[in-house]
C-alpha cells in the first residue's frame, strides 16, 4: 500500500492524457475531482490484488460518453456513487476495493476520486493501460470476464442495471443508454473479485501511468536526456513529426470520429493520416498503416511535450507523433479481433511499428 | 373473483384486436400462450382490486417493440417471467397479482399467460384500455405514478433494469433497449400497490374487452342487430366505409409508421386517410380530422367485421372504419398533452367524433 498525494495527481493526470491517446475524455476535470476529493478526505490509498482476501468485491468506475461532451458536461460526482451503490445494491455485495477499468485519459482518475469519498482503497491495475472507445475492449474481456452485470448512472437520478449474454450486447445496451441520458454518464462495469484481478488485470497500471507522467515533466524541464527516457520507459518510438494540415470531427453514434493530416516538418512531400474514434487509432503514411491499435498513437505538442487530446487539436498545431507498444498483457488469443484494426472496421492488418523505426 | 377458461380466450383476444386500434401486436400470438398456459396451469383468476391487500405489490409484464417484428418474433415465455423477477428482486418485494398495462392487442393477454404461470390472479384493470404506442401513455402517468423502476427481458438472458425522472426518461430508455435487443422484448413497467390501481386504473378493462369480442363474434355469425349492439355496448359510430387505395408501411427508430388511404364505397370522391404510429391515430377526411386520438379509430373488415391489425392491412381490401370514445378514466388534467394529436406530432385539435355522426 502507499498513499497518492495531491502532489502526485500532476503527473498522474500527464500520464493519463498521453497514454489516453487523444481520447478517454481530458484528465483535467478528473484531476480536479480527486484534488478536491484528496483535499477533503485525506490521501488516495493505492493498494496491490495481494493486499486485498482474494474473494473480495472490486467495482469499477468511469465516465462513458463522446469525449467532446464530457469536455462540456462537468461530472457531478454523485452520478458515480449512484452507478456504484446500484451495482453493488444489484450484486448485494459491497466493495472492498474500486479499480479504473482503463488508465488513460480522465477514467483513470475518475475511480480515484470516487474511492476517496467512498474511503475504499484503489487498486493499481485496470483492464486497458491505455483508452478505448468501447467497453468490451478490455484484457478481461480475453480472460472471458464478463462487463455486465453493469450499471448506468446520471447526476439526475436516472439509472439503468444490464445483464448482457456478451461484452458486445453490454457495450450496444451501454451505449444507446447513454444517448438517451445526454452522452456522458458514470458506468460500473466488469464487477469482479480481487482474484479476477490478480489473474486477469493489467498490474501496476497507476504507478506506470504517475511514471510517465513524471518523465513528460522533465521533458517540459528541459531536462537533460529526459526525451530519451520517456522512450525508454515506455519502449516508444518517434514515429512523426509535423504540422496540422487538415482536421475534421464529427460527434457520430455517441462516439466523437474523425481525421487529422499532418504534413512533416522537415519534407513537406511526406504526410501522415490519424484515424480517430474518440482515441487515435491507426496512422498512415502514403496510404500504408504504420502505428496500430492495440498499440498506443499519441499526439504531443512539438515543443511543449503537452500530450494533446482530440478536442484540443488546430490546424497549424506542430505536433510530435509517438507509438507505443501496448501493454504485454494484451498479447492473448483474440487479441486483434477484439482491438486490431479490424475490430474499427479497418480492413487492414496489425502492423508492429517497431518494424518501421 | 372469477375464472377465465380456455372458451373465454376467443371473445377476448378478439376484443383486443379491435381495442387495439391495428396496433399492440396481433393477439394471435397471446391466444396461443395464454390457451398453452391455462391448459397446462388451469383457468386463470380474474379479480378486483378489492379482492387483493391495499399494499400489496402489483406488476405488469408486456411486449414492448415494433409490431411488425412481434408478428415474426414469437415470444418465447421466458421473457416475461424473467422481467417480472428481475423487477421483483430489484424492488425487494413479490408480486400479489399481475396486470395488463393495455388491454388493447396481445399485451392483454401477455400478463394472463404469465400469471397463470406465475400461478398469480390477474387483476381486471389496465393503463389504457386501448393501446398506445409509448410507454408514458397511461392513465397512471396522469396520476403521477411512476413507469420506472421498470425491466426489459428478452428470452436470451439479456436483461435492464431502469430508474428514470419521468416517464417520458423512462420510454426512452426502454425503447433504445428494445432497438438493441432486436425490436421484440418484455417490459414489466409501473409497479404498483394495489391501492395505485384502485385510486388510479382503468376498471373491469378485460371485462369490457371480453364483452366486445363476444359482440364481434354475433356479428361474425350473422346475428340479428348484433352491429348496433357492438355500437351501443362501445358508444361507438361508424364513420367511413372504403376501399384500401394507398398504403404505406415502415419500420423506423423502433416503431412501425404508415399512411393507409380508403376510397368511399359509395362515392369515390371521397376518401379518408389514416395515419398509423403502431397504432392507427388520426383520420381524415378531405384534410380535416374525424377522429383522433385518445379516441379509438379501429378497422375492421367489411365483410367479416374481423377487426385488422395494421400488419394485415392490404391494398383493395374493404374496410369499415369505427370511432370509439377513449375510457372516460382518460378525461383528466393532462390528456390531451399526453396523447392528443400533438403528442404524435400533429399540428392539430383534438375533435370529438361525436360531433360528426
Amino acid at each position: 500500500m502507499r498513499e497518492l498525494t495531491i502532489e502526485d495527481i500532476d503527473d498522474l493526470a500527464a500520464g493519463a492524457t498521453l497514454l489516453g491517446t487523444g481520447g478517454g475524455g481530458d484528465p483535467y476535470v478528473g484531476k480536479l475531482l480527486v484534488k478536491q476529493a484528496i483535499a477533503d478526505h485525506g490521501p488516495a490509498e493505492l493498494v496491490e490484488p495481494d493486499d486485498l482476501p482474494e474473494e473480495g468485491r472490486v467495482l469499477t468506475t468511469a465516465i462513458i460518453g463522446a469525449p467532446t461532451v464530457i469536455l462540456e458536461k462537468i461530472p457531478a460526482g454523485t452520478e458515480f456513487r449512484a452507478g456504484i451503490g446500484a451495482l453493488a445494491a444489484y450484486l448485494g455485495e459491497d466493495p472492498v476495493a474500486l479499480m479504473s477499468i482503463e488508465v488513460g485519459g480522465v477514467n483513470t482518475l475518475v475511480p480515484i476520486a470516487t474511492a476517496v469519498e467512498l474511503g475504499l482503497p484503489i487498486i493499481d491495475a485496470d483492464g486497458m493501460r491505455r483508452a478505448f472507445p468501447q467497453i468490451e475492449m478490455t484484457v478481461f474481456t480475453l480472460h472471458g470476464l464478463m462487463a455486465a452485470p453493469l450499471s448506468i448512472a446520471d447526476d439526475k437520478g436516472n439509472m439503468c442495471v444490464f445483464e448482457a449474454t456478451t461484452n458486445q450486447k453490454a457495450e450496444a445496451l451501454a451505449r444507446a443508454a447513454v444517448v438517451e441520458l445526454g452522452m456522458a454518464t458514470s458506468i460500473s462495469c466488469y464487477p469482479m473479485t480481487v482474484g479476477d484481478v490478480r489473474r486477469a488485470g493489467i498490474g501496476g497500471s497507476i504507478t506506470y501511468c504517475t511514471e510517465v507522467g513524471r518523465r513528460l515533466a522533465q521533458i517540459k524541464q528541459g531536462a537533460e536526456g529526459a526525451w530519451q527516457e520517456l522512450l525508454d520507459y515506455t519502449d516508444a518510438a518517434l514515429v512523426f513529426s509535423g504540422k496540422v494540415i487538415d482536421i475534421d470531427r464529427r460527434t457520430i453514434e455517441g462516439f466523437a470520429r474523425g481525421t487529422v493530416v499532418l504534413e512533416h516538418l522537415e519534407d513537406a512531400t511526406r504526410t501522415m493520416r490519424v484515424e480517430i474514434q474518440n482515441e487515435n487509432l491507426i496512422a498512415f503514411e502514403e496510404g500504408k498503416a504504420v502505428v496500430t491499435v492495440p498499440d498506443l498513437l499519441c499526439l504531443l505538442d512539438y515543443e511543449s511535450a503537452d500530450p494533446m487530446t482530440t478536442e484540443s487539436l488546430a490546424y497549424g498545431q506542430r505536433l510530435n507523433v509517438l507509438a507505443m507498444p501496448c501493454a504485454p498483457e494484451w498479447h492473448r488469443d483474440g487479441m486483434l479481433e477484439l482491438v486490431g484494426p479490424r475490430a474499427f472496421g479497418y480492413d487492414i492488418d496489425y502492423v508492429d511499428f517497431r518494424g518501421h523505426r
